[in-house]
């Protein structure tokens, strides 16, 4: 017979047998991930983690630098958010290393606010919520918070606007100096929030793509401490991005939307939508892929563009074609008509089962106005994905019944000569 | 002996009556509050709150209209913060009546980010994390969600600057109409952003004072409709000013701050920051108030200059004296001659056991770059908050071990032609 004191010892006994049993099961079931490298994807070549990069060794047929993503990550389930952080640093146990000190000032965690839009729901995520008052903070404070632990004191950014800033900032913020390279055309408006953050700025003559060149000819000067860190360019970047998804996840109650409507220049947001929802997929967190819908405008759809050649669909408005012409679109943010991913982001788009939208000048205007009469202030950049809703919705791609998401990059107070000149305002 | 079906009957019974007499005990400890009622403070007049007012029956000596408060509410408790929704609205269990339909645009929950400053670490909140980039949507999304409620349909705000924008926003986002008044010699690049929105601008020739009296006079215009909802007026505002104090408690883990220090035009986060704390004191939340510190431009300091003189102070920068020149100082924001409600604001400041602190201009500068430099762009406005912390330190009045709260109250985005003047770059 078992005495009095014996018996509590020996159900802990068994409950701790138990839970190490439940413990291994788990452990079989999900094997360790192999360590996360980077990899040029059209090669597969493949670089360790331990030292900062931002190209792959190797130059295309062209003799210029080829842009690198990293290998898949697992994901994180639910239980591994840090519920008490109040930032996206929540999600640190989904990034690719662990960080001992991220450069974090309060980013991410912006409100998914759902409002109706021509009988539908629509669940805006407002982007402008962030420390620069654009998305690019998710992406800075992820890159420069890895670049600073790979070792990297001094940061080179091409950017005179959104990118810019946010770099500035967290470099300002983590002691890392910044060098910022913008067109000899840029005014002296949009330099103001470099400068005073300390940043270097230079001016570039000629083009953007003189001064994109610029900055990648200038990686490793300055005795070879100078990192070109290019929100354009660097994987890590997208790390940063890809915690959109696992908002947008955890907004909505740890599910995924059905449509992600995502405003396009390089393609930052389409790529961190796909690589987070993938993990979320991975980690058995949601079952199905949200469709990932990219808009671009109408004068400068690179992306947009090889989407719908892809698809086969046309969407009429290419008569005569002017989807070149990245200084004629007030949607400034997204003009870039040489993006570094455009390959990527078309076929994350095209896996998703998403499509894309070209947007008419007309079209933006008309959706920045519609915005802001329902209390949102956008940069026109952004409210295009507001227009692209309206086209979807006309054409049947997506359904008034299903959740679906536009994501709103940045604040109109960042545009006012625009929206001055939308309203008929002389400034 | 019991059958075995009746047991579990008996044993819900008795959880059922341990539960009512927990409730019973817990309403008897706890008896309910008196209704809330408009109050004016100084004759001790009461309003009932069911209908739409901002001041008083009776005029001042001078014939002018007198501001209201609100009677004291109990406050709130831990328990009854609405933890799923991201936004100030969680605490609505702690405003003067229940709201059906709030106007939200994901207000508030703004982060709390504790950074290191000259040998002491400050938590600085910034405010600028919000719809339209400053505090003011605090307030303006309860005064405008409560005004709605009672009938309101057409709102009226004298503001050229952060209030004018957040009210036209708002009443955008709620279908209100709003009208708002700013002094002639506004730049057309202030009203940008309400227009957009689709208020009414009202440009009224004169001084920023005349602006107010025309704002006064034309309530009830329109056919009885246009309604006085000014930022500076209305007592609902400083029920979403309070705000600040429960986010603070929330912030910093259920506890109150030692020290708050506060950039002040209006007071309308001083009044905030003591009603909430008091709530939070009167619930049984915390145990002492912290002391909130005003800090006002030399140049323009009614209230600042009114502290010192009740505690008998003297900061030795009063010659010559210059503390009535608002057209001169950066701080565009504070530079507020006539605040309405000066009296209360020197009382909450003086019963905190606080004090004033007078920022020159130079002051303010190096604030302002400092702060950059640290990756936080805010207007100077703001940033003299953090010059009072060096002087509040300097002289003892608070030390580097207590928790220090600093309040930005709005983005630099908002000042660049001052960023740029302060930086030497010509625009």
């Amino acid at each position: 017979m078992l005495s009095a004191a014996l018996l509590p010892r020996l159900v802990a006994a068994l409950l701790a047998a138990r839970l190490l049993w439940a413990l291994r099961r788990r452990a079989l079931a999900r094997p360790t991930a192999p360590p996360c490298e980077y990899v040029e994807p059209r090669s597969g070549a493949r670089y360790p983690l331990h030292t900062a990069r931002w190209c792959a060794d190797h130059s295309d047929r062209d003799g210029k630098p080829i842009p690198l993503m990293l290998t898949d990550l697992p994901g994180i389930r639910r239980h591994q958010i840090h519920g008490s952080v109040r930032s996206l640093w929540r999600y640190a146990a989904a990034f690719p290393m662990p960080c001992a000190r991220p450069i974090s000032l309060g980013e991410g965690c912006t409100p998914l606010i759902a409002l109706p839009l021509r009988g539908a729901v629509v669940h805006f995520k407002c982007e402008w919520y962030n420390p620069t008052s654009s998305f690019k903070d998710r992406g800075t404070t992820v890159m420069l918070s890895l670049l600073r632990q790979q070792g990297v004191t001094a940061v080179l950014e091409d950017s005179s606007g959104n990118g810019g800033a946010s770099v500035a900032c967290y470099a300002a913020a983590g002691g890392l100096h910044a060098t910022i390279m913008a067109p000899q055309s840029t005014s002296a408006e949009k330099t103001v929030q470099m400068r005073a953050h300390g940043a270097s700025v230079e001016l570039i003559p000629g083009s953007r793509q003189a001064t994109a060149d610029a900055a990648v000819a200038a990686h490793g000067r300055d005795g070879g401490k100078l990192f070109y860190s290019s929100h354009n360019w660097h994987p890590f970047f997208l790390q940063g991005t890809k915690t959109l998804a696992y908002e947008l996840w955890e907004d909505l109650g740890f599910t995924a939307p059905d449509n992600v409507i995502i405003p396009t220049g390089a393609g930052s947001n389409v790529l961190g939508c796909q690589i987070g929802f993938e993990e979320l997929m991975r980690a058995g967190e949601i079952s199905e892929l949200p469709r990932l819908f990219c808009v671009q405008p109408l004068l400068c759809s690179p992306i947009a563009s090889a989407i719908q050649r892809e698809l086969g669909e046309d969407d009429g408005k290419n008569t005569p074609p002017v989807w070149n012409t990245p200084e004629k679109t007030m949607a400034e943010g997204t003009s870039i008509m040489q993006p570094v991913r455009l390959h990527e982001c078309v076929r994350a788009v095209c896996k998703s089962r998403g499509s894309a939208v070209r947007v008419t000048e007309d079209e933006m205007s008309m959706a920045t106005l519609e915005l802001a009469q329902m209390g949102l202030y956008t940069e026109p950049t952004c409210a295009q994905a507001a227009a692209a809703f309206h086209e979807l919705l006309a054409t049947g791609k997506i359904h008034e019944t299903q959740k679906t998401v536009v994501i709103l990059t940045s604040t109109g107070i960042k545009a006012t000569p625009k929206l001055a000149s939308l309203l008929g305002v002389k400034l």
